[in-house]
């Protein structure tokens, strides 16, 4: 069992390095993108014994607790089987 | 028109933060969890004069001209409409 959770910065919270990115995509001339924002991509590899519910309060409490900052990151995640 | 762009590191490639970031899973008792990777993860918004075909191809020299390192990372992408 797998989870991949998408993590990226709530609207209107500046993202530095995103804006970078982009001038730096401009500047090697890649046109047609507005905007991007760059956040973090995780996946965790459950232990074989980890049911799909138990999965799910694994992946939220770990975001919870540690991986997600509240205040300024809101995250997604799926669950493969 | 939107691109979620997953990238991760290579089978094989050490990934020092997954690894310390589950050893602090661990220390706050968070159980269940084998191994876990972390990444990147980047959305990118195109200008609204961007077709599908376009973006497919704007995502793809994004990722290999600069986003990517070829030598230890893959990537992965979905375009949105």
């Amino acid at each position: 069992m797998k989870a991949k959770i998408f993590i990226k910065y709530k609207e209107g919270i500046l993202d530095p390095q995103g804006t970078v990115t982009n001038k730096a995509l401009k500047s090697i001339n890649i046109k047609g993108i507005d905007s991007m924002g760059i956040g973090k991509y995780i996946e965790i590899d459950f232990d074989k014994s980890v049911k799909k519910d138990d999965a799910i309060s694994i992946t939220k409490d770990s975001c919870n607790k540690l991986l997600v900052n509240p205040n300024t990151e809101t995250y997604t995640f799926e669950i493969e089987e």
